[in-house]
């Protein structure tokens, strides 16, 4: 057991993070990856985590659960609106102060935009961010860091296109900011209507990496890792637009054969899908889009590890 | 720890068992349940088992629950619509492959025919159906076989009534596909509207047991157990069949003094019951509906076991 | 492990306890609240609690949970109306005698008055009421009276004001039936329309403690401690009179500047608070309120215990 073996107690947004940090997070992550379950199964046999998802989220839940568990920790957790002090007026601080007596670090999920920050001002003890309304879910956003990673050894160097809606894709803008801590080429594939914000792209550019803006899928053929994610009908304006649209960003298996790299193009995406990644495509060996799940606990143990200071054997 | 200690990976329902496997998870389930349950604390304790309830059964959750933990193992869960994903039309498919990467074994509870089957073929973990719609729900209908021989020492040779909605009673189906393995008697007791379908009485007929198919709840004094259902309302097409008939089939303590048999007739019934079980009979020490409890804790610890490939010590 | 350590199965309600039973429940509380966590991590590693809150209060369920955890113990949980079984017309009688066969100790939260006695008399495992309607919550009265035992260090001798709603609190008249063991003074301030029932007068007149009604808020001014709760618009006949009151009874920092025992006078509160405790005392050492969550866990880790017998080491 280490002190100021991580220098942040919470963990809340995608801003926060140096990169020293993101090299530590990838380090630790991909050491757990690697160990045999039973040398960790006890680093947090003493600590209790408290899973307070104020909105479902089961992916995001079971994914922190199943971390805790592996490292041996106990869980409480509360789902949706049974908090009925809230219904009676309780504060968000009001709660933390509760849950800071009952538990050893807090995941926190909850529709209101900032509300993250609120929870970890009240809070004394470790918390973790699982999305604040369309703020930041930054352990999806390394999730995503990490499975790059592991699947290619390295991120540095990589041609990384990202396809759909990029305009209001939480987990896209999230993954962007820690890009731009590393030399990689973006290729930012969308419709017009629904293209990356000028926030973003400032970002990209004061970081000096190589992008270019693109509305032809086909410019996904020269990439190394392709992140899709879907694109939803109510964003669009005008109806006729996203009917006209929305098979132009459907990768399928055929639309792959194009590629020189068919079978190094890694494929992505944070799930749900619907129709935007063809089920054909599941058994190519560079669909990454379900080993992520698997990424995601192994990220999600380097967290809780980290933010509560206590270092792998 | 032995490979092939069972020749099932999942439990999907009560079709796939040979006799050999009935006497399998027999044994396995009685020498569990005269364990001393220290001895059994830590088989589990690398484990992790998905609970997954799409539609609430909370005798059925909390008896693998229990079960797990008596393991030693631990449980993520989920309860109902909680699965914001598949509201957003996440596939069974999709939803599997992420559970995979958490969990270690799968429990599902599904309100729709079938999709146990959809779930085991997405899943590289074992998976136990927890009850299917109307099709199947094989693991109630191993803790009524246990229940049998752990009250009875044996099954062979016992005269077994069924009483009650024997048209629609997925349980009772279901323990009769059992039963077939074995060379037992059994009378069919219910309204003739309700009486037992073509299919099952084929089954029992290529199995050589002798049955006798009855509308009188008198039948039952000289058996050796007694399955009690439910009969709906809603199952009947005139309402007044329903009055005329109800109270026919209705068990108490009165009635039960006309067997020979009153201490010995074992009564059983999956719960939870109305008012076809009479609460008078509650203290009789041949009533083990209660008990049945008991015993499905043992035979779920059983098929975690088995199903793991994880041997009794 | 000693038998026979605490002399009640169940916690039902404050009438139960003898003062010796309060005393082993406070030196319990008090001993496990001063103790090195990893000391208790193991003695109940061999127990299954049941949390069945049928109706939510998330605050009580993880504090139990907490509590159940930190002593190393398994939970199984179900919260609200779940239980598929009781809507199909289960009797709380039947749902009882299930949980008996999977945990080993049950806490319960039921939104009909008497249900926990009811839950009791079905169970052969130890029951606790963890609040069943109106009528008794008594593990709440009992770490209410640990807080007061832990902040002050005695309780004997003790001037207690209760300000908010008498007639209706659920948790004062809890607490003020385990005062009437202790020699304490006790000024109940409250609206005429909202002052203490009789039955509670006739209780403290017969365990001859000193105590004054008042109407008016600065009659905490001389006390050591004060326990605020809320007073809720809808208990009023006239709402005009609501609106003249409710600011009469709310508690902030320049109020509570007039006191020449600003800093001892140790401020309570069950919890939720809307309005009559403002934030601007959160950081007095002598604001308890939230220290109360912490204390809540020692007490139902010392219940657990006790009714479980099994001593701390």
């Amino acid at each position: 057991m280490t002190t100021n073996l991580f220098s942040h107690c919470d963990i809340l947004d995608t801003e926060q993070f140096s990169r020293d940090d993101l090299e530590l997070i990838l380090d630790y992550s991909h050491r757990i990856h690697k160990s045999d379950r039973s040398s960790l199964s006890k680093l947090l046999d003493k600590y209790i985590l408290a899973s307070l998802f104020f909105e479902a989220s089961t992916r995001t839940r079971l994914s922190f659960e199943t971390a805790m568990h592996r490292l041996g920790g106990k869980v409480i957790t509360t789902v949706g609106f049974q908090f009925s002090s809230i219904n009676k007026g309780e504060s968000l601080y009001d709660t933390m102060k509760m849950i800071e007596a009952y538990a050893d670090i807090v995941v926190i999920r909850h529709p209101t935009e900032g509300s993250s920050h609120l929870a970890a001002d009240a809070s004394s003890i470790p918390l973790i961010n699982a999305g604040d309304g369309v703020a930041q879910h930054p352990t999806q956003a390394l999730l995503d860091l990490y499975t790059i990673f592991a699947e290619k050894s390295n991120i540095e160097g990589l041609r990384i296109a990202f396809v759909g809606d990029l305009k209001y894709g939480r987990t896209i803008h999230s993954l962007i900011q820690l890009l731009c801590h590393y030399k990689v080429e973006l290729v930012l594939i969308s419709p017009a209507d629904l293209s990356l914000p000028e926030q973003y792209l400032k970002n990209i550019r004061e970081s000096e990496l190589n992008f270019i803006e693109s509305e032809d899928l086909k410019d996904i053929l020269d990439c190394d890792v392709v992140y899709v994610t879907r694109i939803q009908e109510e964003r669009f304006t005008h109806r006729s637009d996203y009917e006209r649209l929305k098979d132009s960003y459907t990768l399928n298996r055929d639309f792959l054969q194009l590629s020189p790299k068919l079978n190094e193009l890694l494929i992505m995406h944070p799930l749900p899908r619907v129709k935007e990644l063809s089920t054909d495509l599941d058994d190519l060996p560079n669909a990454a889009y379900f080993r992520m799940a698997h990424y995601g606990v192994s990220v999600r143990m380097a967290l809780l590890l980290l933010c509560l200071q206590v270092s792998l054997p």
